[in-house]
């Protein structure tokens, strides 16, 4: 990368030693994982790119609109609505967490049993690594999992303008309004931070946007319905990963671009693995970059994954949001009605989630479920136990895999994921 | 104990081989732990009676009331309002989980990373071994951990009568409301299960009730600022765990009792441990009948505890519910008030959790604190980190333990504990 990108760096406070060293395994694993992947569609050369350019081009441009006045603000949930930030003339990004980094001093602040996900957000921050969390005006945080609910106690003494946001633990009356009560505070928020007073237009506006990003990502997802599946997990995964630090219109448009071309491959009945290939779906907890271990593993098994039930994928896109209100009451309700829709394992009782892994074995024609579960994330490893014992019941095989983000335990992964491939197979 | 119980043990549904196996485990840990401290007061010798025939005497009077048509709730949690329970003239009894049990069937059902309370709790029904909980008309759960809260959609499937309770997270209006909120449910869902209709009168009498038991057991925990204290923090910890689950009146009337034993005691100086013994404060998870280990390694180790920062401890009973009202609604507001006030780590952020330490290190001339995690307890194993960083800044020494109720950790515990004590020592 150019040289401009170290000064920037530079000025953004990042550790230029540790963040070369962050690059260089980043670099690696895409490399070794994803362009080592055969028959890609072509369209995937843009992901490439943005993940080439993913602490370089796309923080400039970050700098750039913070330069013309912009905000950027942070989040590590799906539960923050992108549609108030881009109504406020803001900008959402993800602060990813996929890697372990600096984890001796991560351990000093957090106990050891922690989420991966949670400690790698630590890590990210000390070991100043992470140009987006550096970019971000205000990072927002939400009382989800009590990890997460917790952490982010300690992790406002080293984050300047850390917002937290309350969230209910119940799909009841009182849950709905608790959520609207949130979401017109974080309006209030990002009024205050930005200046901008949020308009019924703007909000309509903000609303359409988030909603077509979301539908060119329903449109790749869906294609992967067809045998052979045009394109491998690990890329769609690419695409849900992205879809939470790219500019939205450019990543509607790319995605929308590949589909045309996943559209010919599935009409020439072309694959990236061979029809017949055992399906996959995987449902559990989020996976951000570079966490691509399991995936991974899968499609080295002779598996396809065709399937993302998961915040990063149809957990957290699914749902549109309804833009026919005409004040910014209406809109604000109907945003407060799609994301109440959202089945994070965090809320009891969870029954949607159940009934979407089976509907998206269905949609899909998965031949199997892999529950994806990290270490110590109790909200989703307690659910897993139901969740396979349902699927089980209705002869749709599952396999529970609980790891983090070490490569210790690849091994033993693989060998567990092989001889499930191998129950999957006619 | 007499056949009589045998009888009533099996019509209860109790597994008699597996409830022998923990009354034995029960009676001998209370043998080598309780009855071989020297110089007990003479008080003590009735809590030695109700432990004796915690599975008895107890049971029967439960029984009796049953017969008699009073209804038997059982809980998990202090948030549970004792005061409704009583005012629809029922009885509530705290389901202790104390003990490990049939932990192979536990972990069918739940993660192996889950805190050994909520295990204990699936084994002693799993284990049918737990006679409060077979005798209880109903259970009431609480959205406290992401532990508890996902554990009870499973303990549903188990327990016929569970009824869940929603709770917040942040001391914030909208927390109080939906606590009061969740409190107007379930006095709705008592007046139900009792056929009851809750009066002022009612109302006024059950938080004067308990209020009474609070009080005693202030007594006597204030009576152990003296030096020498007058009582052993196992004996104290015991009269805190025997506050769940005996008649309120007659708890109230003994710890009385045995106050004015200890306040001849303390003019007497006459102690249980020698003047100058380390003084220590506990403070973290509860620690429920029979899991005296830490308490024990402790006292084993030549220090004294003088406190217990815990919900089986002043973090449970410090507060007293205002009786003044006279309407229903204005004395369940102050039920409403009361139990806010609970510092329990699963609210954020949770600052008078600290204070309340600090204010008890003064109260009881503690020269360290312990802090008692229970492995796999998020809120509590995280909010210690940030507890121990405070207590050190005041130059109050802090020792902090992550354990569960196994004895495999108990030499390296008692190595540990014993280094802490020595460094107290003047
Ligand atoms: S899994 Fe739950 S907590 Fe995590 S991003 Fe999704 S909604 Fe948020
Ligand atoms: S993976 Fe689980 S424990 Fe970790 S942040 Fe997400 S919900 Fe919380
Ligand atoms: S520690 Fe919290 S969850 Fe546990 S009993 Fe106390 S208030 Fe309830
Ligand atoms: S000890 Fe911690 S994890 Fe266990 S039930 Fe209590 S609050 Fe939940």
């Amino acid at each position: 990368m150019s040289d401009d990108y170290r000064s920037m760096w530079t000025d953004l406070g990042l550790d230029l030693e540790a963040h070369d060293a962050l690059l260089g395994v980043l670099g690696n694993a895409y490399r070794e994982i994803y362009l080592a992947q055969q028959d890609r569609p072509e369209g995937m050369g843009y992901f490439d790119f943005v993940m080439s350019e993913v602490h370089g081009l796309r923080i400039k441009e970050l700098l750039d609109e913070k330069a013309a006045g912009r905000k950027i603000v942070g989040s590590y949930c799906v539960f923050v609505p992108e549609e108030i930030v881009l109504a406020a003339n803001a900008t959402l990004v993800g602060l990813c967490s996929g890697a372990d980094f600096a984890m001796e001093e991560v351990e000093m602040l957090l106990p050891r049993n922690t989420c991966a996900l949670i400690k790698s957000a630590f890590g990210f921050k000390i070991g100043k690594v992470c140009p987006y969390l550096e970019s971000a005006d205000m990072v927002v945080g939400e009382n989800t999992c009590d990890g997460k609910k917790k952490a982010y106690e300690s992790l406002g003494h080293m984050i300047e303008n850390l917002y937290v946001m309350d969230l209910p633990q119940m799909k009841s009356d009182q849950g709905r309004a608790l959520l609207k009560a949130e979401y017109d505070r974080f309006k209030a928020a990002m009024e205050v931070l930005t200046g901008v007073t949020i308009t019924a237009d703007a909000l309509k506006e903000a609303i359409r946007t988030v909603n077509a990003k979301r539908a060119a990502l329903h449109r790749l997802l869906s294609l992967r319905a067809a045998d052979p599946t045009p394109i491998s997990g690990l890329d769609a995964l690419l695409a849900n990963q992205v879809f939470f630090y790219d500019n939205p219109a450019r990543f509607t448009a790319s995605v929308n671009a590949i589909c045309d071309e996943l559209e010919k491959r599935v009409a020439q009945q072309q694959g990236v693995f061979a029809a017949g290939t055992p399906r996959i779906l995987i449902s559990g907890c989020p996976q951000a970059v570079p966490n691509w271990k399991l995936p991974w593993i899968i499609e080295s098994a002779g598996a396809v994954i065709v399937g993302e039930e998961s915040c990063v994928g149809e957990r957290g896109t699914r749902h549109l949001t309804d833009d026919t209100g005409r004040t910014v009451d209406e809109l604000m309700a109907a945003i407060v009605d799609r994301y109440f829709q959202v089945d994070c394992a965090i809320f009891t009782p969870n029954p949607d989630r159940l009934m979407h892994i089976k509907e998206m074995v269905g949609a899909y024609h998965a031949d199997g479920v892999i529950h994806y579960g990290l270490q110590f994330c109790q909200p989703y490893l307690m659910e897993a136990i139901p969740v396979e014992k349902a699927l089980e019941d209705e002869n749709i095989p599952c396999l529970r895999i609980e790891t983090d983000y070490g490569m210790e335990d690849a091994g033993q992964l693989k060998t567990r994921v092989e001889a499930f491939v191998e129950l999957l197979k006619p």
